[in-house]
């Protein structure tokens, strides 16, 4: 019975690493649709977006299962609760992807701002952090998960330059106003990306050591009531 | 034991709904912050929002202890995922609240733009929205939840056409563009209240009725596996 709840687990969790490599691919197709102006990019976005509602709704059925028939506790229990969350998150950084594809259409039907301004650096530094995030839940560590928290602020710095040098540009510019808010709007969506894999760091930290630093709280852990 | 465990499903409901209403007040106060330019209200914002987060990890505790003592079957351990869920988006929609108010402090530092196009029929619809799921949710109505998801179009289409007006506005008044821009983006933020709307009120139809609607695919029920 133990051996077989074991097996299942590590099944949930492959199940969950391969839909964040399914939304990694998304997200890198959409950076790349917007850096090369690459329609099929575009579509291939949307085609993976497809992929993983179909593993959300997957991971989701595989999660309340096991809560129903193993009736998990403690770490186990702990792991099922962050896998949930941690899914919706993932799903939503596909969601933004595909945003990020609709706003590059746009962008790709007028002439190009000359420079793509800092994007492609946000588009690296989102990446990092992305990867970091979940090699943090493949290798249970938490320290890298915190090395993600540190890295949402030079993301947030980035997209608070970008808007700042889209804004002198197009003032210097009106005509490119509308250019320069689908750029706007790709920094946005990097920005809830890299909001999303700081969710998922957290809830990484959860799991693994049970302590709740969401909103900054140091609060009480929940571990002494599930073990 | 039974009737214990309903007392604490009783109470993590009421638990939930008054985090939601704290809720419905950090996004009427900051609604009401841009319309009658109320630093006052914008403050309101910030203080709602740390109770929003204290009671976001209340509920999350609630939920793993209840379901690690309880270990409960079918509609049950229903209602605990999708509490866990709900918890998210409305801690979600209390940071787009908080979003809201900080593009009104830059608003309201600046002059008007003289009418603020359709923000305030945005800001109405979004609160139906908002009221609507969390009545879906005490009264176990998946009919007034499949109601909200219809209204979600009016908003997208709300948010399409503010976006259109600022822009002809702004192209007209260049001098006006950082004034456009934050209206835009409170545009952007109430179509993600509406969004997280639309997550709650998918979660309450499959607390429900067991059935996932999600990504409009009508999958396999796990009903079946759990009752």
């Amino acid at each position: 019975m133990e051996r077989h709840f074991d097996a299942s687990l590590r099944e949930l969790k492959e199940q969950l690493v391969s839909m964040a490599g399914l939304v990694e691919l998304a997200i890198e197709a959409a950076t790349e649709a917007l850096q090369k102006r690459d329609r099929e990019k575009i579509a291939l976005v949307h085609d993976i977006e497809r992929r993983v509602n179909a593993a959300h709704i997957a991971v989701d059925n595989s999660c309340v299962k096991l809560l129903a028939l193993q009736q998990p506790l403690a770490a186990d229990l702990r792991l099922i609760v962050a896998t949930i969350k941690i899914n919706t998150d993932l799903e939503r950084m596909g969601d933004q992807a595909v945003n990020i594809a609709h706003n590059t259409e746009r962008y790709i039907q007028g002439e190009p701002l000359k420079p793509l301004i800092d994007l492609p650096r946000m588009f690296d530094e989102v990446r990092v952090m992305v990867r970091e995030t979940l090699d943090s839940f493949v290798r249970t560590d938490a320290a890298l998960a915190r090395e993600v928290l540190r890295r949402d602020d030079i993301v947030d710095g980035l997209k608070n330059k970008i808007f700042r040098d889209v804004l002198d540009h197009v003032k210097a510019r009106p005509e490119h106003i509308e250019q320069g808010l689908n750029l706007i709007l790709v920094a946005r969506n990097l920005e809830r990306i890299g909001d999303h894999a700081t969710n998922i760091a957290e809830d990484v930290i959860f799991a693994i050591t049970g302590e709740d630093i969401r909103h900054s709280a140091r609060v009480e852990t929940i571990k002494g009531a599930l073990t």
